[in-house]
């Protein structure tokens, strides 16, 4: 199916020699993604616009060959590196970085899939304004968009989905079809909103190659403490009290266990431990309110306004706080932050992006907390994640490395956590990560047939070439 | 096609008398839209459960019968209503109203498709919750899910699309398919999002019966002022200063040309004209300030926030205001809501619902200024909207009546301005009222073909059955 006749004919292909890289090339940058995946290409094509992107794809399509999209390939579900087979191309956006297209009117810009998330907030800084998804990777748009990402403030600014006015996609069609979708338009609703079907698909349907993302204002003000609830049930009195205060000043509201914390303060030796004589809670939260406009004289602080809410919420009935430490940003975000590498260097990590309905999540922690125990009782709950929108990251530390039997372990574990997940709390064993080989098994396993069979019969009609690390099928 | 027969089918497979009305009920309510249109039904379902619904749709599909799901019926674009052959059937959602279960800490709602976004909204408030899509009219929710309505607070809570978590939708196909999708996730990447397949696609592609809807805290502070700009160009100055100083408490920013306001004063002679001597200037922004958090001692209040900002921007180079009254909300906002019924009400109103990117709008709108004497000396142009957004309700009125020839004139006048804003503006010429018949042939017209043959398919792979007013192929 696929020869060295192939790589020379996308060769002709290419507008430049830099576009195709072929067996002689070092291809491991792009076999390799973030987390436990290593796969073989057979060649990596980094094309720069997307008509170029284009003629590969109908290249392929025609000739059969299979392409897996890839842009920052910081994801951890194995969604952007090819199998083993070393009969897959990497079709990677990393020269896709050039537009940046800034329409201050229109609070808008129209980006290459492949630039950085941090370069898009650098040079967006000047102007005031940045694209309000925050992660703790440095993704790719494309990627971001691939898996709808969410993040840290989606409380505040919703996801990818939400600020993503447009999209050019190219599928995988015998004409490597380019659409070009709502360009910048906030209201249009002249017909089917093809750009959904491309956000949190993993490039299976078409390959994004520019966005048109809404800015937001950047925050001029923040204040952050951490909260120590003074049961499960008082979490969300906490944060519907917060809700009430701060209104869309209230920026973030993210949980960390006391394993999570532990791991990070051993791991990161330079990070404060705020909490008195040093002893860690089972539970914190990191609350953060923000302003983006700004500050006004005779305004109340934001450190002063977030202070007196926690001071009145801590005087509600039912005692809903048993700590608040109101502290400086940097020291509070950087606990968070380290909590990933922290658990991840405690042992051998499995690791769980999950969502409920807010109110089921700390409902879901209660039961794995009893039940864990006696199913696996070698594992340690490190979750941490993000309580405002229902969102976990329920990260399970084996300690001092992996258990014997690992494949075998994992899959009973993996098994075992999500069909809890889904079928007793009614959860997501994907909030934020997408789809990708890695938890392929689950979307066939759980979703209903119908939609596997709409969505197999969507994937025809969009893209029916081979294209994508998922089956949607 | 169509006989008694299939009445008393339906009649058999009803849960209840109520849920059939045939020839010899008064049908005229469901015939007759908001605007325009009179068509005559076949016979008129009304299912109280989406089980109901999905044996009435099954049991037309196979038979070939023509469904036109309704809700509130107040569209404007003869999206609800039958045509004239009597061969096709209304599905009503009209009784599909009792659903409300509230999750208060999940702060959704799921609700029933036929209930009223007023009663929706009445239920909530004691909970201090609400439903933020704002309207002039009052439609029932599923008919929002099918327009994805916007609104005069688009700026801060965007549309019907950004608020719903989960829906319930019944497919046109031989079993009438019931897809529960979402339920209130607010995360979930597991796959192809299909709710959004049924949102703003007027019904066609399946009938939305329950629906998940983000609430959002009630406004608990609000001031509001009407600003005049000092130029066209001073618009976009005034509304980046606004955003800049009052960050998420700018809830709304919504332009009223001095026609337009002229005809409000004429038709509601008991609004108070507030400007200077009464001169009505050429234009007029609506700006609107919220606090959703509770009042805080020491804290500025919002109507001398809004006057600071508004004596700052006074102060900023350019003159970008001419006037600015901070008043009573009330007064305001009578005013703009009387627009609607003032134009009508002045001459023969030629009604366009048109979006472009936010900072092209006010072009688009000296371009007709222009422009449109030439070529329709008769029309004044008594435009309002959301200039926050891009959306304007670019009202077109033929004083004392409408012209002679009014079918060839319409069509002639629709075909200019439809074109010029596709073509030359880069605009929407549905920016929030969806698609029916009455301009299913711009549809046609301006829908690039790739789409209109992704949409065709993907008719066919959700309801190929005969569903719905519009027909995107």
């Amino acid at each position: 199916m696929l020869n060295e006749r192939h790589i020379a004919s996308l060769r002709h292909l290419a507008r430049s020699g830099k576009s195709v890289l072929g067996p002689e090339d070092d291809l491991a940058g792009y076999e390799t993604g973030a987390r436990h995946d290593k796969g073989r290409a057979a060649f990596v094509l980094r094309p720069e616009t997307s008509e170029e992107l284009s003629g590969f794809v109908a290249y392929c399509v025609t000739n059969g060959i299979s392409l897996i999209p890839q842009s920052g390939n910081t994801g951890v579900v194995s969604g952007s590196t090819p199998d083993r087979s070393k009969l897959q191309g990497v079709l990677s956006l990393d020269r896709m970085n050039t537009v940046f297209d800034l329409n201050l009117r229109n609070r808008s810009l129209r980006v290459g899939a492949g630039m950085r998330l941090s370069e898009v907030n650098a040079r967006l800084e000047e102007h005031g304004l940045f694209f309000p998804v925050d992660l703790s990777a440095d993704p790719m748009i494309g990627g971001m968009i691939a898996t709808n990402t969410g993040g840290g403030r989606f409380l505040r600014y919703g996801d990818v989905r939400a600020n993503t006015l447009g999209l050019k996609a190219v599928l995988a069609d015998d004409n490597g079809s380019i659409l070009d979708l709502n360009k910048g338009l906030r209201k249009n609703n002249t017909g089917v909103d093809w750009k959904q079907v491309f956000i949190g698909t993993v490039g299976t349907f078409g390959i994004v190659t520019e966005a048109v993302l809404n800015l937001e204002p950047l925050p001029r003000q923040s204040a952050t403490a951490l909260v120590v609830p003074g049961s499960d049930d008082a979490v969300f009195q906490v944060l519907a009290s917060l809700e009430r205060k701060l209104g869309p000043q209230l920026s973030a509201f993210e949980s960390m266990s006391g394993n999570a914390m532990r791991h990070a303060f051993d791991h990161a030796p330079s990070l404060r431990n705020p909490f008195a004589n040093g002893d860690i809670p089972d539970l914190a939260i990191l609350v953060e309110a923000t302003r983006t406009w700004e500050p006004r004289e005779g305004e109340i602080s934001i450190d002063d306004l977030l202070e007196a809410c926690l001071a009145e919420i801590w005087e509600e009935p039912g005692e809903p706080l048993a700590d608040a430490l109101v502290g400086r940003p940097e020291e509070i975000w950087a606990l968070r932050h380290s909590i990933s590498e922290g658990v991840k260097n405690a042992g051998h990590l499995f690791a769980f992006d999950l969502a409920f309905e807010r109110g089921i999540l700390m409902d879901f922690l209660a039961y794995m907390h009893n039940h864990l125990p006696d199913t696996f009782p070698d594992l340690e709950i490190c979750d941490f994640g993000h309580i405002g929108d229902g969102g976990v990251h329920f990260n399970l530390s084996h300690p001092g490395g992996p258990p014997a039997d690992l494949e075998a372990y994992e899959k009973r574990l993996r098994d075992w956590v999500i069909d809890i997940c889904v079928n007793e709390f009614d959860g997501s064993f994907s909030a934020e990560h997408g789809i990708g080989r890695k938890n392929q098994a689950y979307y066939d396993q759980y979703t209903p047939d119908a939609i596997k069979k709409l969505s197999r019969a969507l994937k025809q009609v969009t893209s029916p070439g081979p294209l994508g690390s998922v089956h949607f099928d």
